[in-house]
């Protein structure tokens, strides 16, 4: 059934392969008037973009992204928009190692059994190249978010491997190509991606994802609450394995007493919370980690079965990440921006106009 | 916007507040020909009820589930169920502490500010008694599940502050009130809860939600995953604050090939995907762990502000469960349950009668 | 799948068979703040309601309706909304005739075939009762709609047999008991009932329902128009086989120049559209026509086959309604309502704010 | 909001203005292992084409289509399939006239109120044009609907301006460049165009759209009935402004023993109901009739208004096909395919293994 898209009010709606003809999207719902242009998407993909530098695999990917409807003259129409990015990267290659063998850790396996079709060729549909599109979907959100309510939706990575952040210095993160706020540790991360290209192996990520200046009021309980919701699209991506809002699982260990957040006339004195309470923005920052496991893509042999269920090895070749949680940055900001634009049209619809007497915290 | 329903295919919808005349769900899309009798459900219901043993609340919330419609001679007849519990306990109260006083950790603050007008009676429509209605509803989806398929739905408590569990014995789970698997750490618990009860505190809590026997193939790609819409659904109960599939936050310092599951003739070696790989089941247990926040209900005082905005103090009187999170062990269970069957409606739409060429693992 | 609900912000579910115990809904995402009460909603109740007239059935059905959630204080909440109708006519009745055979003209067939299990008790499911959810939520749109935009939803009988009226008189709509807005018509059909009743036969009715005071720009190109969602919602009632907007079928012999309406500057010289171009409303008063299938609950003997699939014969017994379409009005104004508040709160998310140059027609 | 997606199971999404670069749309949940082709799909969209004969528009349009994903080594994978058209025909042209005029009968205005910014070029996502990729859609639908199931969809034109046709000749249908099924009307057709392009005016017509080898079983109570959705479907049709089912408005003067199917051991007697009963298939064929307004692009002058409100006349030049109703058959068709294979997936999900005691009809 029909599972490709995201958001009821802004919606999203993706489709294209890996090795196919292109990556496509279609962002339905979005607000008329907002100036939005190909370079605008372009900044966000080229963060994206594997081969920016030696962490990265080398592929060449332009993923120059087009504008295909949904903007005149420079302003969204109010109508469906069309985007795509030609695979400029098809050429043939042999695949007849991974087409009649599953590689362990990959979805090849489900594919199969769920299709009983499979398009074998760098992944297909699993591929983590269909990110490309949500980064790209999710750049429009955040234009109109930061435009119209000043909200900033950023990223980076926290921890990866046993190498975690001991600080945030947001002006610091561009400034590597690990997006790591903490100067002191890119050196560690810098190493350990060297071991692991010499052993052929991979390794685990965290990354941190923050909106600021996010409008009082956004979430509908008790399904669509906003912490869900946010859940449902960081999980989506690719090799993510976990999702914490706030304190996240160190709540497992607090008492009541320790984690709620106070409130005082300036506003909440702490957001353990992470800016959401009973599924609804507190005004605060929203506040999410997740957890990218290791790709299975690596050239330490694995064992595996062939498509007649027969015991096999496999080497993943080609050039590959050994760490696929750095480029996740982009794409963990870009959902979040989804959601919090599809919340804000779905509040503003049901609450225009609502008063409240508590002054704006 | 419309957010009170869970599903595509097999959708749940509920209303009801915690001091309101009823609570009541519409089960919309289960198939026909399931023997279902009030009884069945209430044996969940019983489980999550407070007022079992002296470790939840005494609140007498007898919870008598009634199905109004959508069964006919003891069987579904694939029309919407209807589902009602009225509330007994609805007699008048003093609410002037917290009509006027945002409870500091609860919803109270936030759905002032997005509708303007709260229900404040033991927090209207925030209440963990919604949940009433997802275990009800969840109870359908396991039975249909437990008898087509001979999957089936367990949880338990892992930890508790400090104390984690050793072992799981799935025959120990019902045998203490703390669904906890290991009966060498329930003096502890035990302990743990006096103490809390003595300080007017509470704890967070860590479950293990589990199912077995999943067909493989369920989920949508890329948005729908089946991973993407567990953890929806379970991040949507109230206070919980971090979802893991499989490994989950663990991944972060794991490598490739140690994580990744390999393949064998008879089936996968490990399952640290928590069996789902690419959002697809594997046909490996599904195994997902939560974090559930201590409650902010609790005597000790807090800080907070009145609905003017001015400080004040605050303390939550009534009595409560030192840890919410035992009495979400079968919530958990019914929002898997429900996430499953869905997938399970949906992918047989799209999907039947596919063959594939590998032997069923 | 799950196909009980409609509407996608103001989104109301239903559930409730013929003869069972209750019928009920749940109305998601209504604004908050509205002022309800359940004698507002069961005027409209009561208009639907058999029985008020020696003109449709004499079954005693109170239809009263309480609100079980989602209001306090008298005004809604901002959360899910339920209502419910107890049936008080459920004493056991002989369905042996039914149970085995397949009305002619009904659903009993096709939920058989569908289902392979059927409620048989007077319809189940199936029963026009289950339009009486729709009213009791379309009185709470029509409520906000009045009261936030002057919104007004009637309708009225337009045609009954060949009997057409020839004007109309919305003061004299609620005079007559068959909501016929030309005084000189009632005489006329009086008889044709009378006559239709010794004959133990049934008529068809056509209805006109229009909404005036309708904000321009509501409706969602391309699919979700405006004019494909009311079709939708109106095609829904039982009995109805057509609807149209505006001039409806007399377009095919129109030309261009004649049903084009022309603007000037005080506005659409005509409205042969019925209130919406493109899919949107324009401001005018949109007009919807339907068309209603005579009931084939007679006395009349009809061929049949029994659930074994032998040839035999059936007699509706019970009191009904020789035209079901009178009862239709009020069920067409809620279907009306519920589309257009649904659209209402759809456009003011995305559009909120939209300036336009135009002064407001 | 989000409205340019048609179908829950099979969901179609498009984008697209007239004088865009491309139009483009996105099917969601095809089955997979369907066998399909760019050329398939072309079939249709050759037959929708303007210019194809001198009855249509001269315009060049290739309309040719391009498959991006979805598809592997000629088959349908199950993941989303985009496809693409390029306009070819975007040369720069003089649209000042309509840039600042609203054209009356068109949706210029109603785009304008509400987008507060508006596409002009060829009347932007409002045009016609947007519905090529409702055929591309529909191409696919069909295709697996005949090779499943059997299941045919056709239509044909039945009446345009006073011509309406005496008989039905299936094979008739595609011999003309009306797609009329009698060939004793074909050249009354003729004349009508020729006088209406002499008059530079337009006319409205009628078609009618069958199903026939439709399962049993279709369609979701009490909302998504099957007639409910195809009237939303066809209504949701540039100038549609009206649906029948079945008899339609004719059973307004019908009487129940009249209008009521009975059934034999054989099968339905009669097909009054239009293949569809309490919103469910019967089986028969599904019958369906849609009234096409005139087109408003007529060369005869017009009143209207300037964005400033200010009265003003309005010519549309350009070549125009006098009637709009003619290439409407395809898109009906492709309407029709898309509404039932949904529903067939969407009844196999919810109901696969019902087994029913009737001798299927």
């Amino acid at each position: 059934m029909a599972g490709n898209s995201i958001g009821q009010h802004f919606r999203v709606t993706t489709f294209g392969e890996s090795h196919g003809i292109a990556l496509g999207c279609i962002i339905d719902g979005c607000p008329p008037g907002l100036e939005i242009t190909e370079a605008d998407i372009q900044i966000d993909l080229d963060r994206r973009r594997p081969g920016t530098s030696r962490y990265t695999t080398a592929r060449r990917e332009p993923d120059e992204v087009k504008i295909l409807s949904g903007v005149f003259e420079g302003k969204t129409t109010g109508t469906s928009i069309g985007l795509l990015i030609e695979n400029t990267d098809q050429r043939s290659k042999d695949y007849s190692e991974i087409k009649d063998k599953f590689r362990p850790g990959h979805a090849d396996y489900t594919y199969h059994q769920k299709y009983g079709v499979r398009d074998y060729r760098g992944g297909g549909r699993s591929s983590a190249r269909e990110t490309a599109m949500r980064v790209a979907a999710g750049s429009v959100a955040k234009k109109y978010l930061k435009q119209e309510f000043g909200v900033e939706i950023r990223a980076y990575l926290s921890q990866m491997g046993e190498v975690a952040i001991d600080k945030v210095d947001w002006d610091e993160i561009e400034n590597n190509p690990f997006f790591c706020p903490d100067v002191d540790k890119v050196d560690a991360l810098d190493q350990l991606i060297r071991d692991l290209k010499k052993q052929g192996d991979s390794i685990g990520a965290k990354l941190q994802v923050v909106a600021t200046n996010v409008p009082v009021g956004l979430g509908e309980p008790v399904f669509d609450r906003l912490d869900a919701d946010i859940a449902h699209a960081l999980m989506s991506i690719n090799a993510v394995k976990g999702v914490e809002i706030g304190d996240g699982f160190d709540v497992v260990s607090q008492k009541g007493s320790q984690h709620r957040d106070e409130l005082t006339p300036d506003g909440f004195a702490s957001n353990h919370a992470g800016g959401i309470l009973g599924g609804i923005s507190t005004g605060q920052d929203i506040v999410a980690n997740i957890a990218l496991k290791p790709t299975s893509s690596i050239t330490v042999p694995g064992e595996t079965i062939t498509r007649e269920g027969e015991s096999t090895q496999l080497i993943t070749k080609g050039r590959h990440d050994p760490c696929v949680g750095i480029r996740a940055v982009p794409i963990a900001e870009a959902m979040l921006a989804i959601v919090v634009l599809d919340h804000l049209l779905r509040h503003r619809g049901q609450n225009h106009g609502v008063t409240t007497e508590t002054p704006q915290i």
